[in-house]
């Protein structure tokens, strides 16, 4: 079955003692808010563009400050499998989206999104 | 005098011993071309939204593997110094661009960009 996938967020991850500085930063650098999320609120953020590719910054626990790319898909399984044939490898699961890392060993995301389409987004048969 | 600004492009350096099978992922991922810049040659990418924000694979001399962001201006002087006030700091200047670090210590790019207006990017007094 065809699925969507596309990049469609860009992840600042801030580590604790510099995370307030960073959301302010990168607030007034576009020249929006970025609202934390109710639902997941170690995340903050705003649309960049009209199609939805997003700036998010994220509390870290622990660790370096670093930027990640999220790919979000309509189907993850399917997602992960494609990307893995492309030379990505799964580092691990986190609740309903996997951590991976590219060919030269940068993390990024795979996440569920039920509002790709033709519009917006590839398609993968 | 008025200027604007916004993120445009999403850059992953890659090290020399990476750098063609980083391509050859992120390529696969997006499910386009990543094609050299003939004005760059250590740059290759294309355009991921309608508006022009941009992926760009960076061929790095050495160092370690990143994502960075860059922010295009029409005044690269006047968004340095805006951003400055912001919290950022400049690190160098590299040809045209500055290369600064925000809060967290995260390099990013300010680059020169006569392509943006009220219709695509953020207007600043």
């Amino acid at each position: 079955m065809a699925h969507y996938s596309r990049i469609s967020q860009i992840v600042i991850d801030a580590p604790p003692e510099s995370h307030d500085a960073e959301t302010a930063f990168w607030s007034g650098a576009i020249g929006r808010d970025l609202p934390v999320f109710q639902r997941f609120p170690d995340f903050s953020g705003t649309k960049l563009t009209p199609d939805g590719l997003g700036l998010l910054v994220q509390r870290l626990g622990d660790g370096a400050a670093r930027v990640h790319l999220d790919i979000h898909a309509t189907d993850v399984e399917a997602e992960v499998a494609r990307l893995e044939a492309l030379g990505a490898r799964r580092v691990r699961p986190s609740g309903p989206w996997w951590i991976m890392q590219d060919p030269a060993g940068l993390l990024f995301c795979v996440v569920p999104d039920d509002d790709l389409d033709d519009t917006n987004a590839q398609r993968w048969e």
